[in-house]
């Protein structure tokens, strides 16, 4: 596993090994530099003394390793990186594994942010395609291939959305097996964004979470944004996972990146336990909204002649809807937002392989949902008679 | 001006022009694939709808621009940019205006962390020189060799530390006035960190702030960790000001960086007015601290015979102190370490022109910061005397 150039083994010097060797003998050491007004008596008593712990406050992370565990997910709080959304997480994973011009996989189609905050850190994003044929599958063998090509060596992680947006797809259990035999050989890490993990949309045996996976360098991603239907809170986490030693050193490196940021407000962090009680009456609320949207959805476009279908959604908040390609995806969007006040994402700005296309949330309320719908099959409809 | 290749300018496609004319129009619109689970009723009702501001929420924003103007700092809250700290300013303040390999002008001596920031965006530093003889000051024609030299045209901006840490020192009058020609005359944006500020420790007539200035591109940071000893509440903003026209473009690629990350809890932002109702008190209290403990060092460097002095201090909350050079600094934080207890920043970490030095910081309560001054006394006069 190899790391960038943006960070690097600090070497102790003289000083740091006095101070470890005075720690060692058990002798307090205070700095004569401190300048952490908190442990000076200057701080807000509200606050109380501020730690500067890299990965997060403690107590914070240990509430949220409690909460993971309980739902299955047995994870020690010194694995867990909080920081305050799943961008910055990919921010700071980009920084970990790559140089200026490293490259990482991303699926197509995929979401275009992860694009964007690549190129932001000076890094190139190559696809790997999503192919569909009644359901959404993985083309292993062109990964492979990517791998070892030309450029294969500069490929320093294969980014996995599980479930993916727009596709709504998961990693299948037999996708998922030899995606970490690929990862092991070529010595890449796995980055998996499970932020919608919980919002099966349809029952698939065998689906399971990238996080906590210990036969390759993983980090999984998620937060409260998705998981609370809360945006505005801010919190999102890395948890590191993988074989001891690569664990090990990523951590270590990881802690630099982290410690030159330490992104996460205490009074954030004090919140974290109440917030967690709220998720699971906060995931019922939406994963229903989204079945039950699904449903009438599924209805409408059984009516006779009705000219859209609905691709395999298997999770997430969101679907794909298939319009005749005769109709140019911009067409269909701008005749949507002059008759009737709705705009939308095609499927080129997920790059789908052809036109055709319609992204559609199923999180607006009911009544508002269908009124979405109609419109949609309406314009069609009236763009098909014209 | 110019902008890195990290940011470009979007261009309008069909459906985002077809949205722009019809709010022109006066019509309202709904996205299709909205997956804001705030808009549709399924959120924390604590939290509010989530508006998604690149530049944080405006009611924060303006009830910093109010605080603000109230002390002088006229500015509109149109370019203010919340985020979680300085460093994250840093961060995309370098994604903003540097390639990988690009350079920033970062003042030495000074506080380490910039250049792992830099590193972290692959960008390099080029230290400009910081002198002393009985105060500090800047060497503007060796500022202007580095802007003339070979590598002039990769240098992008230069990060002004006004004070800076931990010389203490601000940039005087004549100084400013000189770098915002040379600023001005290469293209470079100024990047001023003015988190010290409002606590100097002498007076300076003339004294002045870089945030506001409209000469040339400024990126002003300053945040409450400093102004409220709250490290913890991890509030930082960017002021923009300049020439209108570079004003317009950078804010616009700002935007575009900010909306990847939007950073900001509402959680933070709510407390955000109650917060600055304490800036007066906390920020008073830590002046009186600062500048009560340099009375009493420099009572106590006043006694005969007294083999530590002390370097002249504008502002900021810790000084530097100079002992004789034939003690070599690690042997000196060494010794301090293994008979009192205290470790301590010696001048070689903030890249000091020759060893001697050790920073104090001002902060300690009463007894405990003169405890610590005769540590570093009787350890000088202890090594002296082996």
């Amino acid at each position: 596993m190899q790391f960038s150039n943006r960070t690097g083994s600090q070497q102790l010097n003289p000083i740091a090994l006095s101070q470890a060797k005075a720690l060692n003998r058990g002798d307090g050491i205070r700095s004569l530099n401190d300048s952490n007004p908190t442990r000076h008596g200057l701080g807000l008593p509200s606050l109380g003394v501020y730690a500067a712990e890299p990965r997060g406050p403690l107590p914070a992370r240990e509430a949220l390793a409690t909460f993971l565990c309980q739902r299955g997910q047995a994870v020690s709080s010194e694995h867990l990186y909080l920081l305050n959304s799943t961008s910055q997480a990919y921010s700071w994973l980009l920084k970990l594994l790559c140089n200026p011009s490293d490259i990482v996989l991303e699926p197509r189609p995929g979401y275009p942010l992860i694009e964007s905050i690549a190129r932001l850190e000076s890094v190139l994003t190559m696809p790997y395609a999503l192919h569909y044929d009644g359901s959404w599958f993985l083309d292993i063998a062109h990964i492979r291939s990517l791998l070892e090509g030309p450029q294969g060596n500069r490929i320093r992680a294969i980014i996995l959305i599980n479930p993916n947006n727009p596709t709504g797809s998961y990693i299948h259990p037999q996708e998922r097996a030899r995606l970490i035999e690929l990862c092991r050989k070529h010595g890449i890490a796995i980055i998996a964004d499970e932020v919608f993990f919980d919002y099966p949309l349809d029952p698939i045996p065998g689906r399971q979470r990238f996080a906590g996976e210990s036969a390759v360098l993983t980090f999984a991603l998620d937060g409260l944004s998705k998981m609370l239907a809360a945006p505005q809170v801010k919190l999102g986490w890395i948890h590191v996972s993988g074989p001891d030693q690569e664990v090990e050193e990523a951590e270590h490196r990881l802690d630099m990146i982290a410690d030159d940021y330490l992104p996460l407000s205490q009074i954030i962090a004090d919140q974290i336990p109440d917030l967690l009680q709220l998720v699971h009456r906060q995931s019922t609320i939406v994963r229903n909204r989204c079945i039950e949207n699904l449903q009438v959805l599924r209805t409408l476009l059984e009516e006779p002649g009705c000219p859209v279908s609905l691709l395999k959604a298997e999770g997430g908040w969101n679907v794909l809807l298939r319009f005749p390609a005769v109709i140019d995806e911009n067409e269909l969007i701008t005749y949507l937002i002059d008759h009737y006040g709705y705009t939308g994402q095609p499927g080129y700005f997920f790059d789908m392989a052809s036109n055709g296309y319609l992204a559609l949330s199923l999180l607006p309320a009911p009544e508002e949902f269908v009124r979405g719908v109609r419109a949609i099959l309406c314009s069609v409809e009236a763009i098909l008679a014209l």
